[in-house]
């Protein structure tokens, strides 16, 4: 098995953006993507298959399994540029996998006259109430528009991991101007606010209109986890000292 | 060397289901596959080699070694369908040899005309004396016939790993109707009494008839193996609660 | 680069023997086959290449640098059969390279019309004053040949890792009768002990002569070696025993 | 994607001297070879890109991200043998990545008629205030024209790492005479005392020269790092033996 793209039925697009939105750092590029595709009710028309995706299959709710995969949703805009939507289960497990398939992905991004690549993902900080947007291109002139629409430059140096980095870095070869946008998130949890806030700029750049209301709700959903979590981490963190005076007292008495 | 089967000597089975067990969870798969080549005396009739197998040889009885290997036995069957059963030493060690093995098998399996491929293995839980059988498929028709005969459906989300799994993923690009059955287990040691539940349903589905006698001794000798276990780790424990409560008197006496 | 053999001169040997040792359990086969070689004066007539080798090179005494290789030497043997004997610097560094090289040397026998294959290692036991020789092969003729130089049949289940493995488990798809001849040894440093057993057994197997009093020198100096290892190893448990009792004096004093 | 080279505008070298540093021990190989390629005011004229490179791609100080790769400069000398200067960010990831990289360079080097090859790197020595340069060659006489510009010989059995090594040791399968200069470094910073010490004799050995006052600049600055590291440690340590000296004495007491 060789990493191929399944398509279900043909589209026609005239010179469509891609966005891609792949699990990562506070899965903020999936959920962005994901809530993009629900919500524009794009189709989904084509499958991604790899052997470098893990070696599992997953059931769903019919009790039917399948393989890991990449989606590629169609939204035909009735206004504007239309879309190509892909996100997927997993990233390529090993180095050459990840270039694999970003070159599959680009190849399929040819093949249907893809004019703009947009990738998203999390970028790792302590983020205040409205997460930040970090955006980097394959060159200025796009680089600009997410600018316009109130991203803010990437500090240079800053390494981008994966799918959503493969795609710009290799972008360049095939013409294809790509853009990179990534939302501040503090990492380890599914992360909405950040996923937001990539919406936001998406949204303005495309000039498309979706509503974010039901984002909103995963958002509070999520906050409250977290203010459980810190609850937690409060209570062993004071537990944790606790124990270390105890440490600390003994060690003096006994010396 | 590539993942090649090499035959020994040429099949004619009429649509044919195969039986997939390889080592996995508990060895469920692999008992429960071997057991039924054993018992039904199938015949060996192919032998899969794959540089993805672990690169040692084993010796056998006669003080012989062989390469590490997958097995297929084809058994006649004189009321019903044919099946092939397919078992191995081992799994693919990579991620890229999971998924050739694994198409190497539907490749086979699309030669000899098989129509309906059944999947085993172990599903990690706590089980009770009668470990239920959970079952996953391609699609609602063949997944029906499980559960009529026993089965039930698996929870959503569960992932099925390795070459159990992956059969059941690829097998709809082969249009063949594939179904994993996936006995309770806790897993960590070998499990007959898990292949017992999934010899029950599979000799229900395809109406075929298999003395399990043998396999009840197996499990006897099993479950003595648990006691004991169960023993020493009570033990340790108890043990373990003691030194812990000396810790905290200690600890107590000094702060 | 693919793995490759580069021939430095063309050899002409009558249905000989290729005696396989490289590095591995207590470094047996490669010192056992290095003095074979040495001592024969066997000539080096062709070189390993492989990209799963090691990425590194050494340096010799003359200054210069060169790739990790296999080595084939070549001994005309005035009273019998030829001997081709192949060591080197390294096992492969991946699975699939390990059958890579294994395929690349059989293709290499078969063309030298190679008719018997010995590969060499070790057996990890704690060996007697005279280590064992442990023997498997692909079949009970070549077997007995060993069984009556004093080798002793391998247990069954007995896994052999690496080359010395592989030959004997994919020599039998090139119709070469293979033996594997392992030295018990503990394993964790060069032991030419073990070496010598296994040249023993060779010699009245192949019915050569050899001088094996270089090897005695080595065994003189690496029983040197394990005694002082053994002096330290035993001064540290001592030292460790009086640490616990201080430690449990204490915890008993506190608690 | 395969590894290969982008040439962005064709150069016409008569024997060119390769030159190659890539990150490695104390970046010593990069930090010198991005020294002469900018002081001699190199041009850029190829791009080496691999699948066995790290994936991710990195933002530049316009805020444009790229792939990592491999740079090859070009330096028309007006006085005697033209250079050709590759360095990077990365080395290959895998082993087999290694050896394909390695084979890129060298059949590169073939097609613009490279007739010597010098490769740079550092050796891990505890080295005084000038580092000495380590030598090791395809053959004499290219190594003693280092050891005449004030290299020393590589001690026997030295393995050198990494695409430094793999190009000495492969570039004579294609018969171009390799050169190994490694400056001696403590490894663990980026080593600009260790890189000067290699141009010294590359100066000598190519009779070019270049300005090493620059590099001075950083060797002050990485001084002042080493110094800092140096007190950080010294304190560390103090405050060490302190403890042990308290957990000693409290084990007197107790016992």
């Amino acid at each position: 098995m060789k990493t191929t793209i399944k398509e279900k039925f043909q589209i026609k697009p005239e010179s469509p953006v891609l966005i891609e939105g792949l699990p990562g750092l506070g899965m903020v590029g999936r959920i962005a993507t994901r809530y993009l595709a629900k919500h524009l009710k794009a189709e989904k028309f084509a499958l991604l298959y790899s052997p470098h995706f893990p070696y599992y299959v997953i059931v769903n709710k019919k009790g039917n399994a399948r393989l890991l995969r990449g989606e590629f949703h169609y939204w035909k805009n009735p206004r504007g540029r239309d879309l190509i939507l892909f996100t997927g289960d997993s990233q390529a497990q090993t180095i050459e996998g990840q270039y694999e398939i970003a070159e599959t992905i680009l190849d399929f991004a040819k093949k249907h006259k893809v004019d703009t690549i947009v990738t998203l993902g999390g970028y790792r900080k302590e983020a205040g109430e409205t997460p930040q947007v970090i955006a980097t291109a394959t060159d200025t002139a796009i680089l600009n528009k997410a600018l316009n629409a109130d991203a803010s430059p990437s500090p240079s140096g800053n390494p981008i991991v994966g799918t959503a980095g493969l795609l710009i870095g290799m972008a360049k070869f095939k013409n294809i101007p790509a853009l990179c946008l990534l939302g501040e998130t503090r990492g380890y949890l599914p992360d909405p606010k950040a996923a937001k806030s990539i919406l936001q700029v998406l949204q303005k750049m495309l000039e498309i209109s979706v509503d974010l209301d039901h984002l909103d709700e995963e958002i509070v959903k999520s906050d409250k986890i977290l203010e459980k979590m810190r609850q937690i981490e409060a209570r062993r963190e004071t537990y944790a000292k606790k124990m270390r005076k105890g440490e600390e007292d003994k060690t003096t008495y006994i010396s």
